[in-house]
């Protein structure tokens, strides 16, 4: 005597809702660890303050010597917050005689926001 | 007899290139740490992929099961991703039956986006 085995279809979205469709490209994880090291250089407080001051100079750029009292903090504090800035490509640093001149790399902060509005559309 | 006091007026930029006004307002400290908060949320590959694939979704929302898989991660570590970016605000959570669903907070990461732009210009 043989039986019949019943073979039900198995779908990977047993839900009809769960497990929607791509409908575009999501960052691969080079693209997001690269974000995610510029999200972590503004990640601070006292970093927003620096980028907010610096963008708010006239010409976009401001000396260091500007950007200690405005936050109330040390100039070493200040210089170590400036450091990260640069090394994650938002700032430029320029040496001007005794004083370093700190700007907005041009196309850093606009990427950033770019990677969000793409993923706020 | 009575002498003039001479008074030289009194600038606080006394080299021409240090000291540039500001010509707009810069961020002020609770905004900073407002925003230094949500970079903070972002400041992880692993959100900026959830973020970044929800947001690809049709219709801009993902069943927690659509997650996992995309970027390697068990369940518990990708619950406790979207958890940071639901507590930030970045992300709203509505569960139906058994599965939570994410989508992006509207307007937050625009908001975040904006402030960046504003610096950036």
């Amino acid at each position: 005597m043989s039986t019949t085995l019943e073979l039900t279809p198995v779908t990977t979205a047993p839900s009809g809702a769960c497990c929607a469709p791509l409908v575009r490209e999501a960052a691969d994880a080079e693209t997001a660890r690269e974000l995610a090291h510029l999200f972590k250089a503004l990640a601070d407080p006292a970093r927003v303050q620096l980028v907010s001051i610096i963008a708010a100079h006239d010409g976009g750029e401001a000396c260091v010597c500007d950007l200690t009292a405005p936050i109330g903090l040390s100039q070493p504090t200040v210089s170590h917050h400036l450091k990260i800035l640069v090394e994650a490509g938002i700032l430029t640093r320029t040496q001007r005689g005794k004083w370093a001149y700190y700007a907005l790399m041009p196309g850093a902060l606009t990427r950033l926001a770019t990677s969000l509005t793409d993923a706020a559309a």
